[in-house]
């Protein structure tokens, strides 16, 4: 099977790895101009705009935007109309990750300096949130209760959420599951179109605080060009998964854990990582053989082809090396000591730890969210979470004398800045001694 | 003095208001393409487009890079310069900002659920950070502090502070600021040009994982089109603030309160929310005596005039309605029972409690940073803060039994999603019972 074989001892292993997991974050300047146009015609025309918009990207025949409202009603026929053991994994699935979710609350504090001034922060939720669930043949349920989950934990007044039916087509399992999250109603557009709705807000679609959740190109540049009206999570390149691996593993598992990132799409993206280059080989062999078995397989055989690798390194150590500058969205830790080695590792999104724990089950039920930072993000940003809906206010209450003496503190600090209203201010509080 | 006079029993009090808080956030082409422009340029040609840039717009002869790194010891030159009473001053504002974002500190957590599956949440500090901190008039020493000191005390593991220097003037305090802080160099460079520096690197400035602090509308320009490569903080629009008073403060406080934010600059918004129309009176007339006494007195008259308000409100209950529809970056509830009122406030950047808080000593030292969320980002966003230079990890370590009964969830839900290839990685991992 064709993928990519690298050694670290390459003498061209560096610039290798970088052409293998270049990811372009350059904006083509014709989708800037489509995106802004369209943005500026919901924000002038509202509905209107946003109905012919879906009736052109989407091929539907809406006539009003009433006609693009999945009410309750809706959604709990859809999850009556679901196979029992669907409903029920989806119900086991909400209530894991609810419970998981439930940890990352923030809670408010405040405490009092020996002048008695408080100080504190205050936490909050966002008063109404927008999520962004893809549509079509990208639409997973398991989206649904990975979004809408954490705004509900953290408190968030409403949840808009918004997914795309194109041709009219609707899937029942994504209603059911938003039925079981809570969602009150879903929007059936998408595109930039919806961005925009959520961001300014249109006769139907009430404007929120921030938009979250994946989206194509036209998304991902909508939400762009909103941010700062509205907070937006990070922008989400491909898919991506590094496997770690000390070659004790069966090598049919590890084959089949790459090819469940692999079959995503074509820009989807498997590397493993391994001092062993035998056991290399026999996942190798195992991904021969077990590609011919699976629905998606020319999906799987050209992402691993243009994207995938298989890397030999030096030890187990320079593996951990190599995925700290990979930063990778999925890493699978899939060896002895898992967690031990887990803390040597800076920046990923998720890590599965141990043989026994591959992608696909954090992916629908383990707990944690699946929303995960793509592209090397996960440098400076986290998992989509409870956190993402939740905001902070400092509070600062001064008593007499902890402000006197903190204005003798500001006082010559505002006047060295030239700033002499300030210093009066804080002068009115000094209590002469 | 001019400035607008309001009453929320006015028929137009809604457009009005709007009115007077409207912010575009809309961008100019023209500064989009030049901003695009500059970034390009530093990433094709490094240090010698910066060096350019830099000359032309900040009025400078540099030759080289080198001529525009400020070391360790020109910071402790700088420090040793200023006034002892600076000094002190910064010392003590320093270490109450230390200790107060201590409190934000976000430590890793795990748990096992019942089939001893681990379940976690891993938090590490970004490896490197980039600071910008504006220079010329608007240097401020506190910024430094209020930048350095989260990215610090998260554990960052390399800071790079950036500061233009117009005309190649340097403000020791600043520096100063920067030596307490423990920066260890200052470049002395700014704009959209600093911006792209710190994002793709260059050969002197290393690449960043994030970019903080304000900066003018280049700056703010070219973090937008950076994002994505490196993360962002909020971008920042004019400073504001809002004031509630029941009307039995000291009128002359209240007054200078509102001049500390209105001698910002031209564009800084102060609004007081009053039930108490002859205090309100009174406050106008302590503008009018003590405007003529301050160095800013132009600036504050012509903010005040363009965007300040006393605004005239039913009762105070109301007046929190409109600081929760304003979401202020600066909100002081000069009142009784200021603690209780803040529980009612849901969107605001920082809280001053109580008569004797005014925004200047949160400003300089209190403790709370004062880098906070302008122009009702405060809706969806929070202070700058130790959280924005740390990022989570979930940590997902299934035992044998708790992978089984997770794959039995997820294998269904793969399999209606059309992912084989994830359905068969779970079910690898099925015990047969």
């Amino acid at each position: 099977m064709n993928t990519h074989r690298l050694s670290s001892t390459d003498a061209d292993f560096d610039a290798r790895l970088d052409a293998l997991t270049a990811w372009s974050e350059e904006r083509d300047s014709e989708v800037t101009e489509r995106v802004h146009a369209i943005i500026q015609d919901v924000r002038r025309r509202g509905d209107a705009a946003l109905v012919e918009y879906t009736n052109r990207f989407d091929r539907r025949q809406a006539t009003d935007m009433a006609e693009l409202v999945i009410d309750a009603d809706a959604l709990q026929a859809a999850l009556a109309r679901i196979p029992a053991a669907h409903r029920e994994a989806l119900e086991i699935a909400a209530e894991r990750v609810r419970s998981y979710h439930r940890r990352q609350l923030t809670e408010s504090w405040q405490y009092r300096d020996e002048d008695g001034t408080l100080l504190g922060q205050q936490v909050t939720a966002l008063d109404r949130a927008g999520l962004y669930v893809p549509g079509g043949k990208a639409a997973y349920p398991s989206s649904v209760l990975m979004n809408a989950i954490p705004a509900q934990v953290a408190g968030v007044g409403e949840v808009v959420m918004v997914s795309p039916s194109p041709d009219g087509e609707l899937n029942d399992t994504v209603l059911a599951a938003a039925a079981i999250a809570g969602v009150s109603r879903v929007l059936s557009i998408g595109g930039a179109q919806a961005v925009a709705a959520l961001a300014y807000g249109t006769e139907t679609v009430p404007a929120v605080d921030k938009i979250v959740g994946p989206g194509n190109i036209y998304v991902a540049e909508a939400k762009r060009q909103v941010f700062g009206k509205v907070g937006i999570d990070m922008i989400a390149g491909p898919s991506e998964i590094v496997v770690v691996c000390d070659g004790h593993s069966d090598p049919d598992w590890i084959a089949m854990d790459l090819f469940s990132q692999a079959e995503h799409d074509e820009e989807a993206q498997a590397i493993l990582l391994c001092p062993d280059a035998a056991f290399i080989d026999a996942v190798q062999a195992s991904m021969a053989r077990l590609v011919t078995t699976l629905e998606r397989e020319t999906i799987i055989r050209t992402s691993m082809a243009d994207r995938g690798a298989l890397i030999l390194t030096r030890d187990l150590n320079e593996a951990i090396e190599v995925v700290n500058r990979l930063a990778p969205e999925h890493l699978e830790l899939s060896m002895a000591d898992a967690e031990q080695w887990a803390k040597k590792v800076r920046h990923a999104g998720a890590i599965f730890l141990g043989r026994h724990t591959p992608e696909a089950l954090g992916d629908y039920c383990a707990g944690p969210n699946h929303v995960l930072p793509t592209s090397a993000t996960a440098r400076f940003s986290s998992p989509l979470g409870v956190y993402d809906f939740q905001k902070r206010s400092s509070l600062i209450g001064c008593s007499p004398a902890g402000a006197s003496r903190l204005a003798a503190v500001a006082s010559p600090l505002a006047r060295s800045e030239g700033l002499t209203a300030h210093a009066r201010s804080a002068e009115y509080r000094l209590i002469e001694s």
